[in-house]
């Protein structure tokens, strides 16, 4: 059995068991590895390289944006997490809690955040005195932790990275328009960075996060049809201000609360990159946050002139792209197998009679179209593909999309769409109750995802109950 | 009271009380805040933004020596932390335990990272077989706990930032190398870019890591003649290894331990920053890592032209250096202490007679010296001011440390110098025995900071005993 058949018969299909072929990938691309605490993983340098891309884009972004980086504590003292009591009761069912530090037990027991709005609460409060103070619009990168029963690699792990955005401002409107303008940032770049189409939209009451007044959400559609929250932006009003006494000055000198916000996304981004554009090769990555955006693979490596070629190639394309040229003994077809395994999105073959020619191989990850490029055009036409590899992948999520999104009037709609199709994303009207959310997914199997930004009038009625509708609603099974 | 005498007046002098003068710009220069939890703290963007600067900078260094990052869990279960008894014993009285998740009690308690060898070790019994797998160059930027009975900010704090390197090679001699190595990289980055002279040298036994067969250290001196440790570098021989039972096949197909090291610095570099270069007008920070390189302070900034005139810099210097133009209300007097305080390397003023004459005025933090700069050759001189503010607070640090650096024979010559000069680094030998290093703490209240590598002979007998000397030590009182 060769090396390349020994690494392709080691996934699982995606077809055959979604979650392993998952699970499969996640071990074999060397994203993470396992501990001996449930929950907890390693990411390794693979899996890590993809989320320090992900954090330079977006911490660019949240800079160009105004926003400064900062680092609060990990201990919530149990007091402070309780004065907001609707984020008390969301969050303490599932925090980890340090009783003792050395030998000594603590006077008050810490929870290690889940979250960190309480902590941030506090440290306005010591800062925050004068309309002058205002607004601030904080970041942090850091990991949290959350109890969790069951636990899946990047999709729902104990302890996760994550950035999380806090920001107070003096106005409703002001904050508000942060949340929007927040849930934007992520939305493009998921579209654009990691060519992964999202639907922006409002949460249902039930589904908002504890303690807010609205949350807004990016959802995604996974190949296997089911939806994954991608992004979260919160909009608090003036509540946390209120229970933590939060004042400021205003300019006509009262002392008045202000409005928060706070915005988050984590390395769950790289379970919706695997469960997006990977295939049963392995993963696909986009170039924007692709460790490698492109390996050299030398063919009868040991022919002379091949190597050093090979080298003259990754010399050139080093000063624009994430290049690696894989000069190992291993032969190339077990370096194919391996690339596409880790989903570099171009691959560059060069051998003798590429040499001979002046020119070499570019196959393409996510469709292994082959293009034979002149090497005076080497560098310009690697990035041509990238862009290619980019708007294919995007293209092609779009289209799952758009096939597994499901128009319904009523109930049995669903069911049947579902049972034909397979999982997705479905359309319906609702009537604001959350009665409705609750049967809807009693009887389909689909909960609600977020009213989307861009509302259509689908139906007059409530896929429900029949009444007038308010809301077009999407609904899906969820990660 | 004008608001510059304000300013300025907060501050304590540091010959007056030289803890209070640290925590006074901690605080005022807005570098951290604490929060209700003893020994954790907010780091501010402004203190976020230098080690934020620290990691770019180093990141870079370990990349370019070959490291890759990775991210662990932050939880050691209590089994894998008692694997390597000197380890075990040298950490579980200073760690936090988690006991709960949610409501349940867990099985086996588990503690918050205070370092991760044992996590590092855990992951290359699972990741390493062969020699091929050989070496793994790994670090970590995390946040560790460790529950301290005293604490102060960055200087030590129950959680801090730090990273951690760890690696393993096939055999001793690599990994001996690898701990050197990554002494220099500390070494030669202090030195250059926190302006920072340090003292390379070996920790004797009774100092050093709870696990390790040797620690290699860099000692600065502080403004008030104590030490700090700025760094470590740990071998760990083939220790750990046979505690966690990591075994490879080597080319001859025989299973061997492998050898490891691990390496660190922590927030509290910029600790170090402050007392090294501080003075009584606030912190001075050295060009590489300040987050503002140079400040715009227009003046008579209501007269025509001069806030266009003070945008148009601003918008010259973006190019090279990270600049900002406080157009804010306050006074020039106000806006000059703020910086000073905040330790702007550089600071801009320009204002109608300087427009008129193509000029500005460039006054450099550390000597408050003024010069007139003709507008053409604006960039060119900033970045000039820069080298010279970074070589002119390096050689302050050096004579501070020189003049407060005193070679002794015996500890009555000890006890003379320091209450004659101040304290200071001792340079005095030693035999090798613990016993004398006990002694001469007690007698001197200087303990052993490092067996430096530049070894001199400055006497034959050991300052204590009088016993043939072994090694050149540098003694000192350590923060």
């Amino acid at each position: 059995m060769s090396d390349k058949q020994k690494l392709v018969t080691a996934i699982t299909s995606m077809d055959e068991d979604f979650a392993k072929w998952y699970t499969d990938i996640v071990k074999k691309a060397e994203l993470i590895e396992y501990t001996s605490v449930k929950g907890c993983m390693v990411i390794r340098p693979y899996g890590y390289a993809i989320w320090e891309n992900i954090q330079k884009i977006l911490d660019g972004k949240f800079k160009q944006t105004g926003h400064e980086n900062v680092c609060m504590p990990m201990f919530i003292p149990e007091s402070l997490l309780q004065k907001e009591k609707d984020h008390v009761e969301g969050f303490a069912p599932e925090v980890a809690w340090v009783t003792h530090g050395g030998s000594e037990k603590l006077e008050e027991r810490l929870c290690v955040r889940p979250t960190s709005e309480t902590l941030f609460c506090e440290h306005y409060a010591n800062i925050i005195h004068s309309h002058r103070d205002l607004p601030k619009l904080y970041n942090q990168w850091v990991n949290v932790v959350r109890w969790e029963k069951t636990t899946r690699p990047f999709l729902r792990s104990r302890e996760f990275l994550w950035q999380e955005g806090h920001t107070i401002h003096a106005t409703a409107q002001e904050a508000i328009e942060e949340t929007e303008r927040m849930l934007n940032v992520y939305a493009d770049f998921c579209e654009n960075e990691l060519a992964m189409p999202v639907i922006k939209g409002k949460k249902t009451d039930s589904d908002k996060f504890a303690g807010a007044e609205m949350t807004y959400a990016i959802e995604a559609l996974m190949h296997d049809g089911k939806a994954l929250q991608a992004g979260t932006s919160h909009y608090f009003g003036d509540g946390f201000a209120r229970a933590f006494d939060i004042k400021y000055s205003n300019k006509e000198n009262q002392l008045v609360y202000p409005y928060q916000t706070s915005w988050g996304v984590t390395t769950r981004l790289i379970g919706a990159i695997i469960m997006t554009h990977g295939d049963d090769n392995g993963l696909v990555l986009p170039p924007a946050v692709a460790p490698i955006q492109a390996v050299i693979v030398p063919i009868a490596m040991h022919k002379e002139g091949v190597l050093e070629k090979a080298k003259e190639l990754l010399q050139r394309l080093n000063k624009s792209v994430r290049v690696k040229l894989d000069d190992s003994e291993n032969s190339p077809g077990w370096k194919f197998s391996e690339y596409e395994m880790k989903g570099v999105p171009v691959r560059i073959e060069i051998g003798p009679k590429d040499i001979e020619n002046n020119q070499c191989v570019l196959v393409t990850r996510h469709n292994r179209e082959k293009t034979i490029v002149s090497l005076d055009e080497l560098e310009s036409t690697v990035l041509k593909k990238l862009d290619e590899v980019r708007d294919g992948i995007y293209q092609k999520a779009l289209e799952n999309r758009e096939k597994h999104t499901y128009t319904c009037t009523n109930t049995d709609e669903i069911i049947k769409a579902l049972d034909e199709n397979g999982d997705g994303f479905v359309k319906a009207m609702w009537c604001g109750e959350e009665a409705c959310e609750d049967k809807v997914k009693e009887l389909t199997g689909v909960g609600s995802r977020c009213m989307p930004f861009e509302q259509e009038n689908i139906a007059q009625k409530c896929v429900c109950c029949g009444k007038p509708a308010k809301k077009l609603v999407y609904w899906g099974k969820a990660y």
